[in-house]
């Protein structure tokens, strides 16, 4: 039984190097304290060079390598990108867009998720790879392909039509109910046979949004059904072996709240974008995301970068210290794994310029030195894993919302989804509380506050789940356009008020979204944009009204003391300080406090707790300007050293305090 | 024989709604006044759900309780959308874009205007519901099809190009004339065989011109044929019933003055643009254009907003009392019949956002107040309906110059007929005289001031009628660009002065466009911008010249004395303020007057009069910021009170009055 | 033997017009004194209007025409458009784009590349019209097609890919070295057989850049391969006759550098840009590019325009004077021919906003006259031509970096080729030194200095010559990214130091691309953007180092003395006054001299020295705003007078100086 630890390594990609190459990679893995990697991600027409033909060898040296360094591998079935000879003998498994075109091989990904033909090829491939390893003392778990459906979730092809009746007939089980739930009375699109059914492919005009939504479910089903089928059959192979796939929850396609419980254990990938200024918020948002998918479990951070990566417009390299940071982040939220995409930079391909754990400056670098720190760090950190968090806000985030407000159908382009999702959940961020973020199946009872930023579709459950939560005394924070419509679209009986109506206290008329750049005034001086709407009060008090724009004097920020708890609802996009405000009262008002008490510590440190039977650990990530002086007791498994009263972190660093009890 | 009436109404889509729902609609429709609804326009799946399988009971019911309700049909041939049944069966009758991709069934319109298979079906359906509702007590009127055009004017497939050469056989005869008038000369293109000649589809670089405009004329005459072919079906059926289809005046793809004879009435809908600050002028002109399309005789508004649209990328709510000043606005320039797009708000669909007589929020509402508002102030004045309007200045518009004008091979890509259309009619309608729009057929001696802003395509006749009319007396004013180039797209013999040369009194030499953003100095101290060239004066006078760009001391403004007329010649584009001091000259020269003495009216006060038998009516709507002062006699019928010597109209307000004679 | 002259004309396109214009074509030639006329480039339809049925009687009679009026005929073998039966017979042959859609016909060049029907097509009728006009007293020289490969060059369908493969088989010999050269390890691409190799069409994401790269060189190859058929077939009939075609050298898709060999004398298409303020410059450019093309020998201004263009958004009409400025700036730098595209602006087709020698405002018109004085100027220059120019600097130019370097998958979308080598090259032409632009196989050891913009792509050959070079005593200024990949695009051993590391003396660790519109100062107070790197001196010296931004203190420009020599690394992309200072130290350093001396002489003075058997002539034009005067001696050709001393020279005017010897 070995001792907890901190995974800590990348994708190792030996294929792209030369056999002497491998040993100073194994050399350097051990230097670096690189105790896991994930192998054979791309390596199927490594693997199958033609149709049935299978060349091992150079797998088992790699394998047998890594068990001799005492390094484990995270095997993967190699069906991230099939061989060109698959492509060449079925070209009608290709991906096809919306207008009818073909996305072709060159890059990666290039099948249709639906296609039986790239199944059944996928499920060979896996099976040779499972038998063969099975068993080896470096297989420490499975990987599953590679960030499925990334490039090509959304097929339109007629392999993609058909399943996609196929999983409308499960859905609806009759015509009649699929179009009374796409409403298919409108503009006269009545279908009478299965066979009508069609992707949505490019139209006229705008297309029916809720066979877009299903189409969307669909092919996230569909993704999953991929993933299912080759874990299936790992499980029957190496039933002992852990089984995963690296997710990419910031991703648009995909509705991981059903993909997570088919995981052994949540791996996701995360990146910083360059054009980000709060991108360390961002970073905390994906790790509570990740850790909201692991149910509060740990999960493995799978890939994210020493540096700067390749495929954005511009790739900013990080900074000194900034990589070692974002590691600790993702720990402080629950993360036991800390991997990087990828071991060795490539010297050629299209990711020649993603940075990796050895870059082209070789060992002497920023880059290498701050690696080997960060793998003494992870090392001494061993025994937080397995420890957990606690929360009070729950924070809810919804992939069918988002594939569903931002309908091109709707009253303004400049409601964005993520727009209000990262707004409320920064303002958390700042009062330093911790956060849960979670699907709208969740219990809000656990909870002293619930966030639900334009929860667009709300089915009669969640809100009633919301109005006991808050009848009850629970707190919640609601904006604009939340419950509007049911699962199938329809604008239901309260009109524009939706599916909270009953918790809000307020009774929405009509909306008045502003013009592209207009900005109205609100008597706390401060400014609104994007959005606004007829709001009349049935209860609730008008915290913020509008000065000017469409609807002076109508409320903008109401609060609604409802049975024993408060609902604050928004109805604009208000500025990041006014949200800040409502959300420091709804926090204050459902008594939450965070980890150590935020008084004297200055803007920008963030502060976390993991523990569990090992002990309790203070996570402290100074992200300001200023040097944090902190108040604790204990080991800072950081720095190695003991804390005796207050602690001083200088901007940029981080500490990981073993507290003691007491 | 009934009282002359405005009709009031809105499309009426039952099918979307139970039963029970439609007695609410009767009742609600008798509150409000409607006395015309537009039934069944997206209705074909539903009256023929599957091929050859008819299914009328529901429209039986809607139109006996329309009847028994008092409120007449304007009943639809059900063809604007064919049901999915179609497309599935024909899907070579998919429109193709110019890329050869097709557009897919999900959205409306989605066929080939020129497939015969399509034209069959209609055909169909149109033969059913005719022989079906003829001799209905509540059949009023037909709506054949729905925009016609709007969406899928532009087909590129094989049916098309076939459709096209015959159209070409017929314009030209002959291959030689085609090759001729196409100047296939240039670029190597003659046609030996009328089965080389395709639809402009994606070329490698400019496509011949020519065939880009004849392929436009031929796709306007394509959607007629759609509607001239349903229509003689309606006719031969119901011989005594009028027969109308809704035009889209300010769409590009469709040349309603070929349009206009067919119709029995001209029938209109008409949209505010969100980012359009001078929306109210906008819609001035559109139904100016409309009783241009109906040659002075009553209109109707087939489809307007009782507040936001859904499809603009942001959708602006109407104001309080906005729909109400927009519906007067058409009733002043003519319209007999005020409609809307849609009667109830769909709960459903692509279009479940779009504003309706009954909103979401029901009848406790801003807009359900106001069109109970609207429909008693069109009851008190049904005595308007077949009244008309003089006017004294033509403004001509011409589909056909728009289409050839922005070509991507030409000087400037920032020269926009639009642009001088609107910035010439906003000069005229803010000097507060009446205008009619009129085609390049016009005949100007009617008038005493023809505008012709950038008539880019002009035949020798337009130019001899205009010619005739300058040096018989009448004034005119044209901006550059006019008469540029023959039908063929052929540049003359006076070379870039173009047709109107005779009456220009300039010689223009060659063209100097601006850069992007680029201003030039006048010597009057304003700025142009886009476009100058260089003008000799060969009897004309100079009134304004360039200060600085690249012809300092060349006309940018020139008035020739044309035998007993003047010509003003734009040759440049005017700022907002030079337009109007040349338009104001050129009313003032012409000796027009507006309705009433505008002296002491704020700016903003739109005045018209409509006269007839029952009386002469001013129309009176204050856009303005200020309260307008006017001297009036008379029953104000908006108020439903008497006017006695001065009416005051506050901000937004309208009146109506009945003048007394004498 | 004639005497030496420049040769004068332009395309001549009689097709287009009645015969009766042909005889005022003529006449108006010998007023302009047009020697040279391109005949027959878009002639194929009228040539051979139906496949196999050929009609002359019409060219027959415009090249007895020109015979008789003395001009010569620069003859097209009409290929460049293929007529419409061709492309009914042969859709096949359509140009397809990378989503799999095709180009069709409707404006030019509408043809595959690699087509074998389209070229067996196109050698028919160059082979029928080189044996019918072999011998014709006005045959001077043969135009192969027009411009080819200017909008077709880049086919992506099954004819390409076929040709693809076998260029790919001639260039690598087997699939394990293209798998090599590829990466194709990477993601996972192994080919095993040729036949799944494709061209690079659209994609789910990157595509493999190597293999895009290797399409670029295919597809430069696949036009030339057009040229080189035709060539051959022409100089088999008509061996004494030099042929050509028209290269555009600012052109992406094509390497001229292989090309140019293979031309009898190189000539080229140049157009100014509207949106360029420094076009004088670039111009210049070209012009030495074409220069190097040549290989120092004179060139032919093929086509240019004398006013505006008709192809760009705002096409800017030429002020007067400045075409005979542009006329006379090309001769200076080495060109023996000025023509134009076209001789008569044309009534008609897609580029009829063009400007001509003979404009739509006819011969009472400024382009007249400056045509006419165009022509006198030129005759009385006829000595100038076969003269050549010197130059010590050398820019290297390379299309293969220029594909390679803005690929999408790289550190930085703002890294833009033409950016360093046209700001690289107008710091030069500051200078008043000649410059002399060679590709990557140029041997240095001819100049003093060699200036390296970005040379993305560099074998170990090219550095090893300029790293001796510099050894040798030589300078060399070398801007970042120069050098980084093989000729695989594999990054080589040095990492991102890159081949020229030797003679750099830095070491580059890591890329810090800025944001965008981000600016970081420098400690000389200028401001860099876009791209900042770690650099690492290991020998060289910093000359400019970074105040802020995320290298603080770390060296953007350096100066290493290497052997005898000195070399410049700019690491930055600096501002146009910090690259101006540079490059006049490296100048400076170099010890090379402008023509004359530049002192007293204002900014926008350009000088040249032309010289040869003839005698030494110098060019003068004044770019400037203010009179430069220059001391000279000799005969002014332009003007047509003795210069004694110093020559005044107005802003906007040029002299050409026949000087006395001594």
């Amino acid at each position: 039984m070995k001792a907890p630890r901190i995974r800590f390594g990348a994708d190792y990609n030996p294929e792209q190097w030369d056999r002497t190459v491998w040993a100073q990679d194994f050399a350097l893995m051990n230097e670096a304290g690189v105790n896991l990697v994930s192998v054979g991600i791309f390596s199927w027409a490594e693997l199958e060079p033609c149709t049935g033909e299978y060349r091992f060898d150079w797998l088992d040296e790699v394998m047998d390598g890594l068990a001799a360094a005492g390094v484990m591998a995270n095997l993967a079935n190699a069906t991230a990108n099939p061989p060109p000879w698959f492509s060449a003998c079925y070209p009608d498994a290709l991906p096809m867009l919306s207008d009818g075109s073909r996305l072709w091989p060159g890059a990666r990904q290039a099948f249709c998720p639906s296609s039986p033909v790239y199944r059944k090829h996928a499920l060979r491939i896996t099976r040779k790879i499972a038998e063969r390893y099975s068993g080896h003392p470096a297989l420490e778990m499975w990987h599953v392909s590679n960030e499925i459906g990334n490039h090509n979730a959304l097929c339109y092809c007629d392999a993609s039509a058909a399943a996609f009746r196929t999983w409308l007939e499960d859905r609806y089980g009759s015509l009649e109910e699929l179009n009374r739930a796409w409403g298919t009375t409108f503009w006269g699109q009545r279908y009478s046979e299965w066979e009508q059914i069609l992707p949505p492919r490019q139209t006229t005009s705008f297309g029916n949004p809720t066979q877009d939504l299903d189409f969307r479910r669909f092919s996230s089903e569909a993704c999953l059904e991929i993933y299912r089928a080759e874990r299936d059959l790992l499980r029957e192979i190496t039933p002992e072996i852990p089984i995963t796939t690296n997710l990419t929850p910031n991703h648009l396609e995909l509705d991981y709240w059903s993909w997570a419980p088919e995981l052994d254990t949540i791996a996701v990938d995360h990146y910083l974008k360059a054009n980000d200024p709060d991108g360390h918020i961002e970073l905390s948002f994906v790790a509570d995301l990740s850790r909201g998918l692991a149910g509060g479990a740990p999960w493995m951070l799978m890939e994210h970068s020493t540096s700067a990566v390749n495929w954005q417009p511009r790739n900013i390299a990080k900074r000194p210290g900034e990589m070692v940071r974002n590691s600790l982040q993702h720990v402080a939220r629950g993360a036991d794994a800390i991997m990087f995409f990828q071991w060795r930079a490539s010297r050629f391909g299209a990711e020649k310029y993603h940075s990796a754990m050895v870059p082209h400056a070789g060992t002497d670098s920023k880059i290498w030195r701050e690696v080997v720190e960060l793998g003494e760090v992870l090392d001494r950190m061993g025994e937080v894993a397995n420890t957990t968090l606690d929360a009070d806000v729950a924070l809810v985030f919804d992939w069918e919302s988002w594939w569903a407000l931002e309908a091109r159908s709707h009253p303004s382009a400049d409601v964005r989804y993520l727009d209000r999702v990262h707004a409320l959940y920064r303002a958390l961020w700042e009062t330093g509380i911790t956060v849960e973020v979670v699907s709208q199946n969740v219990d809000p009872s656990g909870y002293r506050l619930i966030v639900i930023p334009s929860l667009y579709i709300a089915d009669a459950e969640i809100a009633d789940r919301v109005n006991q939560f808050v009848s009850a005394g629970g707190c919640a924070v609601v904006t604009y356009l939340s419950g509007t419509v049911d699962e199938n679209l329809h604008i239901g009986a309260p009109g524009l008020s939706g599916a909270f109506h009953d918790s809000l206290g307020v009774r929405v008329e009509e909306y008045f979204p502003l013009r592209e750049g207009e900005e109205v005034a609100l008597d706390d001086d401060s400014l609104a944009a994007v959005w606004t709407e007829m709001v009349h009060l049935e209860g609730a008090d008008a915290l913020v009204t509008y000065k000017d724009g469409p609807l002076p004097g109508v409320p903008a920020v109401t609060r609604y003391r409802y049975g024993e708890g408060t609902v604050w609802y928004m109805a604009t996009r208000l500025d990041r300080e006014t949200v800040g405000r409502v959300l420091k009262e709804a926090v204050k008002t459902a008594g939450i406090k965070p980890p150590i008490p935020m008084v004297t510590a200055p803007s920008g440190l963030e502060v976390t707790r993991r523990s569990g039977e090992s002990g309790s650990y203070l996570f402290l990530i100074n992200h300001g300007t200023d040097t944090a002086h902190v108040r604790a007791e204990g080991r800072d498994l950081v720095a190695d050293r003991d804390v005796g009263g207050t602690l001083s972190l200088l901007p940029g660093r981080a500490a990981v305090v073993r507290e003691e009890s007491g």
